[in-house]
């Protein structure tokens, strides 16, 4: 019998400019996928060939975190796009990231959306629509990261695209198996042993504990960790060392 | 004895969401190579990849013009980047508009650098190299585009990658064989026949009319012509037929 | 007894760098009032001033169209705002406008939302009351432009600004007085002629024939009219000249 | 005898969307002129809103701080405007920081140029002219704030406008009373203890220890002091409590 194995994934390439934001360096020890930026809700050219060159040196598989065009929101405000252009702005980020991806010694192997277009895409089927045709045109063999359950990930099925089902770490979830909603209290969870032992317990036997104290099932090829504050680099680094305790090999999915 | 041959090239992609401008329908049925914008100076996705395809649907070779990061300057500013970061933008560029190529069934097959940026490595060593390094980076196959004598074309020379020399049809030279400046009257030709007579001259005899009435030797592989207005059609049109009355072959370099 | 009297307004400043739209001089003689563009969904700074310079020369009033920052939609996409970013960024516009109006010998003397924006406050309260907010705190003197029965009329009113209400030359009405749908078949009227006969109609009698014939009452005390392209001005112009000939007084409501 | 004044200026309102920048509150309680970032190199139009607003509690006063439009880069970039331009992208800018002004009870009192376009405007007259230029048809009564010496002030008293002198705290004086340049050894001053010194020096007595030992005069209405980082925050604090254990004033000056 083999050991449990899971993908860890997080946000990088976020600063822009004089802007900085996360500490790549640092997640880029401890994940195992990066959801590198395109440029379009954040990540200037430089950040992302340098976080490219980071994840390479770490063996850190590159994935393309594809958002929308809105710097001033960070990508988190949902845009009601026209589906054709939302598809062709998906196709140039990949590439834009693919081109300095290959220049760092690595190339992009998968798609994640980011922020207000990964929320759309659990129910906007237009929206997932479009991402998927992106993806399927441009290289059909590239994997998407997504919510299980979510219009992206069957729009990406029905298409013949890889999925990869994404949980995350640091969040509740109802005894359905869906995400409390951040609006209710508990909603974040914020001690990193907690949530270390959620991500063991989801790794090894693929249950979690919900918001009512019931264990729920939840499939998950990858979980989400943030590196955003140095609070979110202390549990992801729990994360990691407790599933590496516990036997769990780290292991991207791509 | 074979036919002289030359290459005709032209700015296209250059609307930006609800702004239109020029007629690339048109001027792809009149060049050889396209120069598509990538999106810095201008060209949204939708419209780079609809350039891309109407391109391949015409024979017409697809070059990634790059520029600077500057919609409202149209990229005609110069800004004083630092080279890394510039070498990384061009690296972008070029991959952004490749993955629209490629979903619209071509490639880039060459690189271009736009108005300032054009003009800045014509002297400037600094941002000449950075390009230079960008291209032959993510590609060492890739030709570049530019004025013959220029700081750009030497030091891709250097870095051995194939330099593509360029001429304009619609300018006046000086007896040295440089561009006569726009500043001065006369620099800019408005005559369809007139331009049309010089671009073959150029093509078969590799020579031009100075502006002081000599003739000048004068090397090109590529004669640009533009497609930004009415007039500009009519001219690329009216070169175009020349040539061939002439017997010069249109051919792409690339 | 007087004279009908109305207003026409346009929406102009819409260039952006190299990009031109519209024939602002052209629409500069024929309207009352000018929706200028504030720089977010179009307009550069010198086309602003310009644009408010000329608006001086003809007498025409100025008016602040407020919009999504949202270039390369042109501000035509529904933008989830957070309504105290949406609130600021109205006031950051009619104060750059403010700023160039008075350059050019002129004042921002209303306010009309853009596009995606105007559509969204037709119903959006948040939205609605954040565009109110933000014009209230500036200058509680300054009049919304804005469609009847919109929440942001309703806001505007609860908030004790002044109100004036617009109707379309060129669009198809229900016969509940409600605009019919751009979807639907017939709803945007083309021929210059009846366009005109409509809009004299209005500013005397108060009525418009509705799409089933009916005759149909509308409120209105300003008529948009449009001056994006050739067929559009000459509307214009026509709408301008079928008033002038029933002794309707053309006049800016502001 | 009167006691010595002086004014202590930052740099605020920096921050964008996602991306903070500097600790503004921290800085508006030690400074008494807060040069706050007009949207164009920085600061989204709630930042400004809100920075305004801290800057009207504590007293500081408010100017804009006109840039580069060049997020990407800061504003850090010198760009070749055409003089129109810029002109007219400064009154943008300055009204639209105004407007933020204005709503949260303040004004701006002056004006004072960003980054590269401060620098640019030492030498490059065309672009010093064009910030005069737009502040003198905005409003004649603002002040401009500048290095003594500068093509800048130069133009601005040549045109009417008062000017505010500069001086840095943290950085190095050449025996001439120029800056050392950045690429030299020693030019910029870490030890907040020594800067306190220097400034306190500068308030009471005219000068400063330059470079080589030797006593130069300088003569300054403004220090300016950073708080883009905790040391900085912590030097601009040291400099405010040594002026005042010194008994000089603390004033602005618009």
């Amino acid at each position: 019998m083999s050991a449990p194995r899971v993908d860890l994934n997080s946000d990088v390439g976020e600063s822009f400019g004089r802007w900085e934001l996360g500490d790549d360096e640092q997640v880029l020890q401890v994940v195992t996928s990066a959801n590198v930026a395109c440029g379009f809700h954040a990540g200037d050219a430089s950040t992302l060939r340098r976080c490219c060159e980071t994840a390479a040196r770490h063996g850190v598989v590159v994935g393309a975190q594809v958002g929308y065009r809105d710097l001033a929101g960070f990508g988190r405000r949902f845009v009601d796009y026209d589906a054709t252009e939302l598809a062709d702005e998906v196709t140039y980020q990949i590439g834009a990231l693919e081109a300095l991806a290959r220049v760092a010694g690595t190339r992009v192997a998968y798609v994640k959306p980011h922020g207000a277009l990964y929320n759309a895409t659990v129910h906007h089927d237009e929206q997932a629509r479009a991402v998927v045709a992106a993806v399927k045109a441009y290289d059909a063999s590239l994997p998407l990261l997504g919510l299980p359950g979510s219009r992206l990930l069957a729009a990406a099925e029905e298409a013949g695209l890889r999925t990869v089902r994404e949980a995350f770490a640091d969040r509740a979830y109802t005894p359905e198996g869906t995400l409390v909603s951040r609006r209710e209290a508990g909603a974040v969870l914020t001690d990193p042993a907690e949530v270390a032992t959620r991500v063991v317990r989801l790794a090894t036997e693929g249950t979690l504990v919900a918001s009512d104290g019931s264990t729920v099932r939840v499939e998950a090829d990858s979980v989400c960790v943030h590196g955003d504050s140095p609070g979110a680099v202390e549990m992801a680094v729990a994360v990691r060392e407790a599933l590496a305790a516990q036997g769990v090999r780290l292991e991207a999915f791509a």
